[in-house]
């Protein structure tokens, strides 16, 4: 059944209206007429199956029928901060990492960025971003859309990473060593309900400025397997680790 | 330091020649030279640290310093068989399958699969393919090249099927299901050694006909956490939950 997150603001009682895009999508693209069902999710994490009881030239209005009893969130709070790659990658990291479970993402410019970051285009790339995020959530029938900062300097990541249960960044030189501390043995201690910032370099890895400061701010070097994963790889890679071992061992 | 697969013919003893693309890359984009090193692979899966004596306009000669031990290569044997979905999404497949360990690829023309598969196209698709996973596995330091079968039919690919240790395929409505059995129930029975064949669909699924016949030929059905993942990230997290299980935990 067909999803759509729908600002509070729009949430009367038992009642939900869809307008502007996801109101083209509805009467458009979908087709939907009075009478048809889909699933409305609440921003507070909520979803209810809703029915479509008027359809007028802008707007739909549909009656919630029942509250799902469900959830599709990892019982993790990850974050997936990232040196911020080229604009393909970047977006590749969003959509995939939406439907892995990633809850907030923070890009950060880092030393080895090919892209450096222009802020008079801000306000278009977020909402881009924002309509990435928002789509691969309805599509991977998640109850949250993961938020997403503007782009930070790796100064003001450092200070957003202070408030995280467990700290990790993927280096480089972790996976060539041998033998090395294997990541199952942090996972292993992460208990549900914490929060997990996993912090991914640019295209060129880290510098070693960046290395240091991010051990001195309490963030493990992990490695991701023996094998040397692209910057865009990276995130999946831990998203789908830690959903095996949180969602399908434990 | 770089890395070139490089095909049994060019090894002779202690010496390694390299022609053609991998000649352009060592000469013109890496500039290297008389005396430079890089890491040569062998199809036989190991590897050598050679330095280079000669280069003149079309070749490289250079000489084995050292044979390195070392294997990058995940202790099973993956293949992953997938319904043809479009190409960019195919082709996202074969070069993050193969920064993850997939040693096969196998396409397969499913019902629900949108595109159609040109057999006149064949020969200039597979060797676009071949070049994707030769390029991802040097730049994850592989051991191995993964292999990539041509386009088969259902039945086909149901006969190849028998060969395997393992067998399962992502389903949906297994997803949907609730309770279910988790993925490490199965793959906490697999063994080092053994080969393991993952059976995704195309983008609308598989269809019930297939979806039978695939269980009454041994396949296993399995989610891949509770979210819906497109089909060209499913994959991926069998791969990454997979290295988690074998080299990271275990």
């Amino acid at each position: 059944m067909q999803r759509y997150f729908i600002d509070s603001t729009r949430w009367d009682d038992n009642e939900v209206k869809i307008t502007d895009e996801d109101f083209h999508h509805v009467v458009h693209v979908m087709r939907m007429q009075e009478g048809d069902s889909f699933i409305a999710n609440h921003p507070d994490q909520s979803a209810a199956r809703c029915k479509i009881t008027s359809v007028d030239e802008s707007q739909v209005v549909a009656e919630v029928e029942e509250w799902l009893e469900e959830t599709k969130e990892l019982p993790v709070d990850i974050t997936v901060a990232q040196g911020l790659p080229k604009g393909d990658k970047w977006e590749l990291v969003l959509q995939k990492g939406t439907e892995l479970g990633a809850g907030r993402f923070v890009p950060f410019q880092a030393a080895r960025s090919v892209v450096k970051w222009d802020t008079k285009k801000q306000q278009k790339k977020v909402a881009r971003w924002q309509k990435i995020v928002k789509e691969a959530s309805e599509q991977a029938h998640r109850n949250k859309v993961p938020d997403i900062d503007p782009v930070l300097s790796v100064k003001d990541f450092v200070k957003l990473s202070a408030s995280y249960d467990w700290k990790f960044f993927a280096y480089e030189e972790t996976a060539r060593q041998h033998p090395t501390v294997k990541l199952h043995h942090y996972f292993s201690q992460i208990e549900e309900g914490q929060s997990v910032l996993i912090c991914i370099g640019p295209e060129g890895g880290f510098d070693q400025d960046e290395a240091i400061t991010l051990k001195e701010n309490g963030f493990q070097a992990i490695r991701l397997g023996p094998r040397i994963l692209r910057t865009e790889t990276a995130p999946l890679y831990v998203l789908a680790s830690l959903s095996y071992y949180f969602e399908e061992m434990r």
